[in-house]
């Protein structure tokens, strides 16, 4: 839609705006399509693993067997932190908010890189291997150090989504926890030119380094704007399912409120998001496996009350709420799930950025007013 | 000049567009003027302090009398770190980027601050006093600690200028120094839309906090095509005064090669940039006072030759290098003081977006393939 129909003023938010040129994921919101370099999002979420999406990403064609097993090699042997991110999150106050501890610690494994200024296409890509193995060790030692356990070291060995659900929880993942986890992963790792991912182009469009546009874009999807949704969404679960409410009549008093119900409807997509009708599945399946399936049964029941009422279908974050929450994950790392997984398509795109870069760089109208003389100090009025 | 004149495919870096409006600075680059608020940087640097342009940018007019003390008051009060900055800074390697160190020190006053997550109007202009008042606490505290020296503490009085370069040298500075520098402050305070504030507001407008902002534009300003020029600037008349070379000739050599020389000619301003022009008197009337007038003279050579030969004027980086270098500081400071001083503007720019927020989020073209199968890994080539 352009911004002239909706009656914002040309450009504002820049808005329908074209940026630049990506070969990185494409977005069909009338098909409900999302590709990857190419690749339907299905297909890849249920035939390829995090690390093959990854790879992905940063090469636009998948891994043949020998890159595959050299790049998990990398990913198992970058994970362990540094001491000083070690010793900060150690020293982090318990209520710390997890996005800005997440956000300093990546800053902080910038500062301790000794690549961390070398601007090669091979030194950068490095580099995105390296954040994309720590972030989950951060997250994980953040929210074990903050419940007064010790954290858990990784292991050398096996996929990162089941290896950040161990340290989690110091105990391995079942197949279908690490498999479901693993295809959220993929679920999440990119989505074109939303916010956060145009702020790590910009920042590296100044030929800053990689650290820099991370952290960035970490700041960024902090912002209940961006990420954050799926937070919400859980809220709601637990206010569903605390109240002992029929979800039907939950969703129906919302809006008749005219209250937003979070976890519906989706800026490009017109139809069903295509992550959301995977992870309905994979809810599904996770479920059966444990001793519950109410968070999935509340959120069917919600989904076709909104689908019913307002043509309103589920997006991406919506089941990722009840799939994180039957996996153990405190609600307030979701979003930081959501960059760790992101961190794959943000380095993408840096990488993309720098390999033909300009300078990003709009105007800004000017409203203020014109030539004003400087009053003698004492002469002004506050 | 617009982009299609430029030959670039129309929007590319979103040279031209316009993103949004804004009433904190206007630059008419054919007059050579530049307006803070309405009020012209030549006025403003020669008749008003940092503190007072502070106010000013966050304001949208001067401060009286009893305003001006309260916000210098503030802005005392505020310069002491909490501890684990401090640990942050003690902890560090010595050879760490400063740019990095700063931008971690950064976030990491966000992870500290009790507010850091309350979005009042009155709350991020207190962390916006606070950003300004800690930053050069970091960065006296950070080129102590590497050359093996005490932290000197913060004083709880007098200008943020002469504080600062009473902290880098342990010592008072004289009133030229101070009233240099800051002019110096004034003159780097804010310049538009550039890369780093327009980082700071796509931040700011997903609704992420103050600290998010200020750190992902640190982050912009170290790349080196943003922030880094006046480091360039001193490398050069370093090279001259160690090659012992005639300047006149250096930099005829240089352009026979077809060289850059750094410091001269500016995107905007077609005739001399303002603040170029103060800071000329400024560095005139420091090398006056001190035992050397080598790095002014030499600056001056330099500055009438690239007129002659190239119709190129000094930009605002060119004489700020010799002024810094007077006045004791390490080179590789020159950008985090560029910062400290910016920090007031992108802050101003993240009040004005919040007052009137829209998510920033332009789109990309999407230019690569479509619609490809996974096939099975066993028979992918590399």
């Amino acid at each position: 839609m352009s911004s002239a129909k909706r009656g914002q003023s040309p450009g504002r938010g820049l808005e329908g705006v074209v940026a630049l040129e990506s070969a990185i994921s494409a977005i069909d919101g009338t098909a409900g399509e999302l590709l990857y370099a190419g690749y339907d999002i299905r297909d890849l979420a249920r035939e390829c693993s995090f690390e093959e999406v990854a790879f992905l990403l940063w090469h636009n064609r998948l891994p043949g067997p020998a890159e595959l097993d050299d790049l998990r090699r990398q990913l198992q042997k970058d994970r362990m932190l540094p001491p000083e991110v070690m010793d900060f999150l150690l020293d982090l106050d318990p209520g710390a908010n997890a996005m800005a501890a997440l956000r300093t610690a990546v800053s902080l494994l910038g500062v301790c890189d000794e690549e961390g200024e070398t601007m090669s296409r091979e030194a950068n890509l490095s580099k995105a291997i390296r954040l994309t193995a720590r972030m989950p060790t951060v997250i994980a030692a953040f929210d074990r150090i903050r419940r007064g356990k010790k954290a858990v070291a990784p292991l050398d060995s096996g996929s990162l989504a089941g290896n950040f659900l161990y340290m989690l929880n110091n105990r391995p993942p079942s197949a279908v926890a690490e498999r479901t986890f693993d295809a959220c992963l993929t679920l999440h790792a990119e989505h074109g030119l939303n916010a956060s991912t145009f702020t790590a182009r910009v920042i590296a469009a100044t030929l800053s380094d990689i650290y820099s546009a991370i952290s960035g874009a970490i700041g960024a999807l902090k912002g209940p704007l961006h990420g954050g949704a799926n937070m919400e969404v859980m809220r709601t679960l637990l206010e569903v399912d605390s109240g002992d409410v029929d979800p039907a009549k939950f969703v129906r008093e919302k809006l008749a409120r005219r209250e937003r119900v979070m976890g519906f409807g989706h800026r490009v997509y017109r139809t069903l998001d295509p992550r959301a009708a995977i992870l309905r599945e994979m809810s599904d399946g996770l479920s059966a496996e444990g001793d519950s399936r109410k968070w999935f049964d509340i959120s069917l029941v919600m989904m076709e009350t909104m689908e019913r009422e307002k043509g309103l279908y589920p997006n991406v974050d919506f089941f990722s709420a009840s799939v994180y929450h039957t996996l153990g994950i405190a609600m307030d790392l979701y979003t930081p799930i959501f960059a760790m997984s992101r961190v794959t398509g943000w380095t993408a795109h840096v990488l993309e950025q720098w390999a033909d870069n300009r300078l990003i760089r709009p105007r800004a109208a000017y409203s203020g007013p014109r030539r004003r003389r400087v009053p003698p100090i004492r002469t002004r009025r506050s």
